[in-house]
Protein backbone atom coordinates (compact mmCIF):
# COMPACT_ATOMS: atom_id res chain seq x y z
CA UNK A 1 0.00 0.00 0.00
CA UNK A 2 2.86 2.72 0.95
CA UNK A 3 4.40 1.40 -2.38
CA UNK A 4 1.76 2.19 -4.38
CA UNK A 5 1.16 5.75 -2.84
CA UNK A 6 5.00 6.20 -3.08
CA UNK A 7 4.46 5.12 -6.41
CA UNK A 8 2.12 7.71 -7.64
CA UNK A 9 3.63 10.70 -5.38
CA UNK A 10 6.65 10.17 -7.77
CA UNK A 11 4.82 10.46 -10.88
CA UNK A 12 3.11 13.33 -10.46
CA UNK A 13 6.17 14.93 -9.39
CA UNK A 14 7.78 13.91 -12.82
CA UNK A 15 4.23 15.40 -14.68
CA UNK A 16 4.96 18.29 -12.43
CA UNK A 17 8.28 18.31 -13.80
CA UNK A 18 7.42 17.35 -17.51
CA UNK A 19 4.41 20.49 -17.77
CA UNK A 20 7.12 22.60 -16.34
CA UNK A 21 9.47 21.88 -19.45
CA UNK A 22 6.34 22.75 -21.70
CA UNK A 23 5.75 26.08 -19.54
CA UNK A 24 9.08 27.31 -19.36
CA UNK A 25 9.40 27.04 -23.14
CA UNK A 26 5.99 28.42 -23.69
CA UNK A 27 5.75 31.37 -21.33
CA UNK A 28 9.47 31.83 -19.77
CA UNK A 29 9.65 31.39 -15.54
CA UNK A 30 8.63 34.97 -14.79
CA UNK A 31 5.44 34.74 -16.50
CA UNK A 32 4.76 31.08 -15.95
CA UNK A 33 2.20 30.88 -13.11
CA UNK A 34 1.41 27.43 -10.60
CA UNK A 35 -2.08 27.37 -12.13
CA UNK A 36 -1.09 27.75 -15.30
CA UNK A 37 0.98 24.47 -14.28
CA UNK A 38 -1.55 23.11 -12.21
CA UNK A 39 -4.05 22.92 -15.51
CA UNK A 40 -1.34 21.83 -17.56
CA UNK A 41 -0.93 18.39 -15.14
CA UNK A 42 -4.69 17.90 -14.55
CA UNK A 43 -4.36 18.23 -10.86
CA UNK A 44 -5.73 20.96 -8.23
CA UNK A 45 -3.07 23.71 -7.28
CA UNK A 46 -3.12 22.15 -4.22
CA UNK A 47 -1.79 18.96 -5.29
CA UNK A 48 1.02 21.16 -6.48
CA UNK A 49 1.98 22.89 -3.17
CA UNK A 50 1.93 19.01 -1.89
CA UNK A 51 5.12 18.21 -3.77
CA UNK A 52 7.06 21.65 -3.97
CA UNK A 53 7.03 24.98 -1.64
CA UNK A 54 7.44 27.35 -4.94
CA UNK A 55 7.37 27.87 -8.48
CA UNK A 56 11.49 28.80 -7.64
CA UNK A 57 11.69 24.97 -6.21
CA UNK A 58 9.82 23.55 -9.15
CA UNK A 59 11.86 25.10 -11.87
CA UNK A 60 15.34 24.45 -10.05
CA UNK A 61 14.22 21.02 -9.62
CA UNK A 62 13.33 20.48 -13.51
CA UNK A 63 17.02 21.81 -13.69
CA UNK A 64 18.01 19.37 -11.39
CA UNK A 65 16.10 16.31 -12.99
CA UNK A 66 18.34 17.30 -16.55
CA UNK A 67 21.47 17.02 -14.44
CA UNK A 68 20.14 13.60 -12.80
CA UNK A 69 19.67 12.52 -15.97
CA UNK A 70 22.67 13.51 -17.00
CA UNK A 71 24.60 11.70 -14.24
CA UNK A 72 22.57 8.31 -14.50
CA UNK A 73 23.82 8.08 -18.18
CA UNK A 74 27.57 8.82 -17.23
CA UNK A 75 27.46 6.15 -14.47
CA UNK A 76 26.19 3.98 -16.98
CA UNK A 77 28.89 4.44 -19.70
CA UNK A 78 31.27 4.55 -16.48
CA UNK A 79 30.40 1.07 -15.64
CA UNK A 80 30.41 -0.70 -19.06
CA UNK A 81 32.44 -3.06 -20.64
CA UNK A 82 34.18 -0.40 -22.46
CA UNK A 83 37.92 0.60 -22.87
CA UNK A 84 38.66 3.23 -21.23
CA UNK A 85 39.16 6.13 -24.00
CA UNK A 86 35.81 5.03 -25.47
CA UNK A 87 34.15 5.57 -22.03
CA UNK A 88 35.75 9.08 -21.39
CA UNK A 89 35.03 10.14 -25.39
CA UNK A 90 31.42 9.28 -24.99
CA UNK A 91 31.13 11.27 -21.13
CA UNK A 92 32.10 14.06 -22.70
CA UNK A 93 29.90 13.80 -25.64
CA UNK A 94 27.24 12.94 -23.75
CA UNK A 95 27.22 15.94 -20.93
CA UNK A 96 26.90 18.34 -23.67
CA UNK A 97 24.53 17.11 -25.89
CA UNK A 98 22.66 15.77 -23.54
CA UNK A 99 21.66 19.36 -22.41
CA UNK A 100 21.64 20.34 -25.84
CA UNK A 101 18.91 18.03 -26.60
CA UNK A 102 17.35 18.96 -22.80
CA UNK A 103 16.98 22.44 -23.66
CA UNK A 104 16.98 23.00 -27.45
CA UNK A 105 12.74 23.64 -27.29
CA UNK A 106 13.78 26.87 -25.43
CA UNK A 107 14.42 30.10 -27.88
CA UNK A 108 16.30 32.12 -24.50
CA UNK A 109 19.42 30.59 -22.54
CA UNK A 110 18.59 28.81 -19.46
CA UNK A 111 20.38 31.88 -17.91
CA UNK A 112 18.15 34.43 -19.66
CA UNK A 113 15.18 32.32 -18.58
CA UNK A 114 16.46 31.62 -14.82
CA UNK A 115 17.86 35.61 -14.85
CA UNK A 116 15.98 35.60 -11.56
CA UNK A 117 17.38 33.00 -9.99
CA UNK A 118 20.72 33.61 -11.11
CA UNK A 119 22.41 32.97 -7.99
CA UNK A 120 20.63 29.80 -7.06
CA UNK A 121 21.31 28.07 -10.68
CA UNK A 122 25.52 29.44 -10.34
CA UNK A 123 25.47 27.53 -6.98
CA UNK A 124 23.88 24.43 -8.07
CA UNK A 125 26.24 24.42 -11.39
CA UNK A 126 29.44 24.30 -9.50
CA UNK A 127 27.54 21.12 -7.35
CA UNK A 128 26.75 19.81 -10.67
CA UNK A 129 30.20 20.28 -12.10
CA UNK A 130 31.65 18.79 -8.95
CA UNK A 131 29.27 15.48 -9.40
CA UNK A 132 30.34 15.12 -12.36
CA UNK A 133 33.86 14.94 -12.03
CA UNK A 134 34.09 12.32 -9.37
CA UNK A 135 32.51 9.84 -12.28
CA UNK A 136 35.22 11.21 -14.41
CA UNK A 137 37.81 10.72 -11.95
CA UNK A 138 36.32 6.75 -11.11
CA UNK A 139 36.67 5.98 -15.09
CA UNK A 140 40.54 7.87 -15.12
CA UNK A 141 41.62 5.59 -11.82
CA UNK A 142 40.34 2.73 -13.92
CA UNK A 143 42.61 3.41 -16.91
CA UNK A 144 45.49 4.04 -14.82
CA UNK A 145 44.78 0.39 -13.31
CA UNK A 146 44.81 -0.76 -16.62
CA UNK A 147 48.50 0.76 -17.14
CA UNK A 148 47.25 2.72 -20.10
CA UNK A 149 46.83 6.12 -18.57
CA UNK A 150 49.28 8.58 -17.00
CA UNK A 151 47.68 10.73 -14.63
CA UNK A 152 49.04 12.60 -11.38
CA UNK A 153 46.05 14.17 -9.77
CA UNK A 154 42.70 12.50 -10.81
CA UNK A 155 40.77 15.07 -9.25
CA UNK A 156 42.17 17.69 -11.15
CA UNK A 157 42.74 15.91 -14.48
CA UNK A 158 38.74 15.22 -14.33
CA UNK A 159 38.07 18.59 -13.41
CA UNK A 160 40.00 19.44 -16.44
CA UNK A 161 37.83 17.18 -18.50
CA UNK A 162 34.69 19.23 -17.30
CA UNK A 163 36.07 22.69 -17.52
CA UNK A 164 37.34 22.08 -20.96
CA UNK A 165 34.07 21.44 -22.55
CA UNK A 166 31.80 23.13 -20.05
CA UNK A 167 32.11 26.53 -22.45
CA UNK A 168 29.82 23.86 -25.07
CA UNK A 169 26.92 23.80 -22.30
CA UNK A 170 23.76 25.60 -23.19
CA UNK A 171 23.76 28.34 -20.45
CA UNK A 172 24.59 31.51 -21.23
CA UNK A 173 24.02 31.09 -24.77
CA UNK A 174 20.50 29.76 -26.22
CA UNK A 175 21.36 26.01 -28.17
CA UNK A 176 20.85 28.20 -31.31
CA UNK A 177 23.32 30.25 -30.56
CA UNK A 178 26.01 27.76 -29.79
CA UNK A 179 25.69 26.47 -33.06
CA UNK A 180 24.08 23.20 -34.92
CA UNK A 181 24.25 19.93 -32.98
CA UNK A 182 26.79 18.35 -35.99
CA UNK A 183 28.90 21.30 -35.07
CA UNK A 184 28.85 20.98 -31.03
CA UNK A 185 29.48 17.51 -31.65
CA UNK A 186 32.26 17.68 -33.50
CA UNK A 187 33.93 20.37 -31.45
CA UNK A 188 33.15 18.08 -27.78
CA UNK A 189 34.51 15.08 -30.05
CA UNK A 190 37.97 17.69 -31.13
CA UNK A 191 38.38 18.23 -27.65
CA UNK A 192 38.17 14.97 -26.16
CA UNK A 193 40.81 13.60 -28.74
CA UNK A 194 43.36 16.15 -27.36
CA UNK A 195 42.22 15.79 -23.60
CA UNK A 196 42.53 11.83 -24.08
CA UNK A 197 45.53 11.64 -26.00
CA UNK A 198 46.77 14.07 -23.50
CA UNK A 199 46.61 11.57 -20.37
CA UNK A 200 47.90 8.18 -22.07
CA UNK A 201 51.46 7.09 -21.10
CA UNK B 1 50.98 69.10 -37.87
CA UNK B 2 48.77 65.95 -38.99
CA UNK B 3 50.80 63.87 -37.14
CA UNK B 4 49.97 66.12 -33.93
CA UNK B 5 46.28 66.08 -34.54
CA UNK B 6 46.67 62.24 -34.89
CA UNK B 7 48.24 61.61 -31.91
CA UNK B 8 46.08 64.05 -29.94
CA UNK B 9 42.80 62.36 -31.23
CA UNK B 10 44.00 58.61 -30.17
CA UNK B 11 44.92 60.19 -27.14
CA UNK B 12 41.63 61.49 -26.36
CA UNK B 13 39.97 58.43 -27.54
CA UNK B 14 41.81 56.29 -25.23
CA UNK B 15 41.05 58.83 -22.21
CA UNK B 16 37.06 58.14 -23.28
CA UNK B 17 38.13 54.18 -23.14
CA UNK B 18 40.02 54.54 -19.48
CA UNK B 19 36.84 56.62 -18.25
CA UNK B 20 34.34 54.32 -19.73
CA UNK B 21 36.08 51.59 -17.60
CA UNK B 22 35.71 53.22 -14.54
CA UNK B 23 32.42 54.46 -14.74
CA UNK B 24 31.01 51.16 -15.85
CA UNK B 25 32.61 49.74 -12.64
CA UNK B 26 30.84 52.89 -10.79
CA UNK B 27 27.41 53.11 -12.49
CA UNK B 28 27.05 50.05 -14.82
CA UNK B 29 25.91 50.71 -18.41
CA UNK B 30 22.61 51.69 -18.18
CA UNK B 31 23.03 54.68 -15.76
CA UNK B 32 26.26 56.01 -17.01
CA UNK B 33 25.74 59.19 -19.24
CA UNK B 34 27.56 60.63 -21.94
CA UNK B 35 27.58 63.93 -19.52
CA UNK B 36 29.05 61.84 -16.85
CA UNK B 37 31.67 60.10 -19.35
CA UNK B 38 32.68 63.94 -20.62
CA UNK B 39 32.89 65.39 -17.01
CA UNK B 40 35.35 62.55 -16.06
CA UNK B 41 37.63 62.70 -19.12
CA UNK B 42 37.39 67.13 -19.03
CA UNK B 43 36.52 67.48 -22.28
CA UNK B 44 33.10 68.75 -23.51
CA UNK B 45 29.99 66.30 -24.35
CA UNK B 46 30.42 67.12 -28.26
CA UNK B 47 34.22 66.24 -27.93
CA UNK B 48 32.83 62.54 -27.19
CA UNK B 49 30.96 62.36 -30.05
CA UNK B 50 33.82 63.23 -32.55
CA UNK B 51 34.91 60.00 -31.80
CA UNK B 52 32.20 58.23 -31.11
CA UNK B 53 28.26 57.74 -32.76
CA UNK B 54 26.64 56.36 -29.33
CA UNK B 55 27.14 54.75 -25.92
CA UNK B 56 26.86 51.73 -27.03
CA UNK B 57 29.63 52.03 -30.04
CA UNK B 58 31.94 53.68 -27.08
CA UNK B 59 31.20 50.66 -24.95
CA UNK B 60 31.82 47.80 -26.92
CA UNK B 61 34.64 49.92 -27.97
CA UNK B 62 35.75 49.53 -24.46
CA UNK B 63 35.49 45.64 -24.64
CA UNK B 64 37.11 45.59 -28.10
CA UNK B 65 40.01 47.16 -26.96
CA UNK B 66 40.44 44.50 -24.18
CA UNK B 67 40.53 41.90 -26.80
CA UNK B 68 43.02 43.81 -28.60
CA UNK B 69 45.59 44.20 -25.96
CA UNK B 70 45.05 40.13 -25.56
CA UNK B 71 45.81 39.54 -29.32
CA UNK B 72 48.66 42.30 -28.73
CA UNK B 73 50.10 40.17 -25.90
CA UNK B 74 49.28 36.39 -27.32
CA UNK B 75 51.40 37.89 -31.21
CA UNK B 76 53.95 38.54 -28.55
CA UNK B 77 54.62 35.47 -27.35
CA UNK B 78 53.76 33.73 -30.48
CA UNK B 79 57.02 35.54 -32.21
CA UNK B 80 59.20 34.65 -29.28
CA UNK B 81 62.29 32.28 -29.55
CA UNK B 82 60.81 29.99 -26.94
CA UNK B 83 59.45 26.39 -27.18
CA UNK B 84 56.13 26.04 -29.15
CA UNK B 85 54.82 24.26 -25.48
CA UNK B 86 56.06 27.19 -23.75
CA UNK B 87 54.32 29.46 -26.02
CA UNK B 88 51.38 27.61 -26.14
CA UNK B 89 51.11 27.62 -21.95
CA UNK B 90 51.86 31.10 -21.75
CA UNK B 91 49.42 32.11 -24.23
CA UNK B 92 46.33 29.73 -22.93
CA UNK B 93 47.22 31.58 -19.39
CA UNK B 94 47.44 34.60 -20.75
CA UNK B 95 44.22 34.81 -22.45
CA UNK B 96 42.31 34.19 -19.40
CA UNK B 97 43.83 36.06 -16.77
CA UNK B 98 44.35 39.12 -19.35
CA UNK B 99 40.85 39.60 -18.71
CA UNK B 100 40.34 38.69 -15.41
CA UNK B 101 42.86 41.35 -14.74
CA UNK B 102 40.79 43.50 -16.86
CA UNK B 103 37.70 43.31 -15.64
CA UNK B 104 38.19 42.36 -12.12
CA UNK B 105 36.89 45.87 -10.43
CA UNK B 106 33.52 45.39 -12.03
CA UNK B 107 30.84 43.81 -10.01
CA UNK B 108 28.25 42.10 -12.20
CA UNK B 109 29.63 39.80 -14.40
CA UNK B 110 29.98 41.25 -17.94
CA UNK B 111 26.84 39.71 -19.27
CA UNK B 112 24.81 41.23 -16.90
CA UNK B 113 26.51 44.81 -17.08
CA UNK B 114 26.21 44.56 -21.01
CA UNK B 115 22.52 42.76 -21.21
CA UNK B 116 20.92 45.25 -23.13
CA UNK B 117 23.98 44.77 -25.90
CA UNK B 118 23.72 40.91 -25.28
CA UNK B 119 23.43 40.10 -29.25
CA UNK B 120 25.92 42.02 -30.69
CA UNK B 121 28.76 41.35 -27.73
CA UNK B 122 27.77 37.78 -28.13
CA UNK B 123 28.38 38.44 -32.54
CA UNK B 124 31.87 39.95 -31.07
CA UNK B 125 32.74 37.25 -29.17
CA UNK B 126 32.58 34.72 -31.88
CA UNK B 127 34.65 37.55 -34.13
CA UNK B 128 37.48 37.63 -30.78
CA UNK B 129 38.04 34.13 -30.26
CA UNK B 130 37.95 33.28 -33.93
CA UNK B 131 41.34 36.03 -34.51
CA UNK B 132 42.71 34.19 -31.22
CA UNK B 133 42.67 30.83 -32.85
CA UNK B 134 44.53 32.23 -36.26
CA UNK B 135 47.28 33.05 -33.68
CA UNK B 136 47.25 30.14 -32.00
CA UNK B 137 47.22 27.99 -35.31
CA UNK B 138 50.55 29.67 -36.52
CA UNK B 139 52.33 28.36 -33.43
CA UNK B 140 50.77 25.07 -34.16
CA UNK B 141 52.10 25.04 -37.36
CA UNK B 142 55.72 26.04 -36.49
CA UNK B 143 55.57 23.28 -33.79
CA UNK B 144 54.82 20.74 -36.75
CA UNK B 145 57.71 22.12 -38.76
CA UNK B 146 59.90 21.72 -36.10
CA UNK B 147 58.75 18.14 -35.92
CA UNK B 148 57.76 17.41 -32.29
CA UNK B 149 53.88 18.12 -32.96
CA UNK B 150 51.20 15.94 -34.83
CA UNK B 151 47.76 17.35 -35.43
CA UNK B 152 45.95 16.75 -38.27
CA UNK B 153 43.64 19.57 -38.12
CA UNK B 154 45.71 22.95 -37.04
CA UNK B 155 42.46 24.89 -37.57
CA UNK B 156 40.33 22.55 -35.71
CA UNK B 157 42.95 21.82 -32.91
CA UNK B 158 43.27 25.77 -32.40
CA UNK B 159 39.94 26.22 -32.47
CA UNK B 160 40.05 23.35 -29.64
CA UNK B 161 42.39 25.30 -27.63
CA UNK B 162 40.14 28.24 -27.48
CA UNK B 163 37.10 26.20 -26.35
CA UNK B 164 38.31 24.51 -24.19
CA UNK B 165 39.78 27.73 -21.68
CA UNK B 166 36.72 29.55 -22.72
CA UNK B 167 34.58 28.47 -19.60
CA UNK B 168 37.27 30.23 -17.73
CA UNK B 169 36.99 34.03 -18.81
CA UNK B 170 34.68 36.09 -16.78
CA UNK B 171 31.90 36.40 -19.43
CA UNK B 172 28.50 35.20 -17.84
CA UNK B 173 30.57 34.72 -14.12
CA UNK B 174 32.13 37.88 -12.44
CA UNK B 175 35.32 37.17 -11.42
CA UNK B 176 34.31 37.21 -7.96
CA UNK B 177 32.12 34.27 -9.13
CA UNK B 178 34.46 32.43 -11.11
CA UNK B 179 37.05 32.15 -8.17
CA UNK B 180 40.29 33.41 -6.93
CA UNK B 181 42.87 34.59 -9.60
CA UNK B 182 45.58 31.91 -8.63
CA UNK B 183 43.03 28.72 -8.45
CA UNK B 184 41.94 30.11 -11.92
CA UNK B 185 45.41 29.94 -13.11
CA UNK B 186 46.31 26.43 -11.87
CA UNK B 187 42.88 25.47 -13.49
CA UNK B 188 44.10 26.94 -17.07
CA UNK B 189 47.63 25.42 -16.09
CA UNK B 190 46.09 21.85 -15.92
CA UNK B 191 43.92 21.79 -19.15
CA UNK B 192 47.65 23.28 -21.03
CA UNK B 193 49.19 20.36 -19.68
CA UNK B 194 46.76 18.08 -20.79
CA UNK B 195 45.81 19.66 -24.18
CA UNK B 196 49.48 20.51 -25.17
CA UNK B 197 50.75 16.53 -24.36
CA UNK B 198 47.47 15.61 -26.51
CA UNK B 199 48.70 16.91 -29.74
CA UNK B 200 52.91 15.83 -28.95
CA UNK B 201 54.03 12.84 -31.33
Amino acid sequence: MYMRISVQTKEIREAILDSTDRLLARYGYQKMTIDDLAKDVGIGKGSIYLHFKSKEEIVLSHIDRIVERVKKHLIKIAKSNEKTETKLREMLVLRVLFRFDSVQHYTESLDELLASLREKVNERRKIYFQEESEIFREVLEEGIENGSYEVNDTQKTAEAFIIATNSLLPASLSTKELGKRNEIEEKVLKIAEILIKGIKK
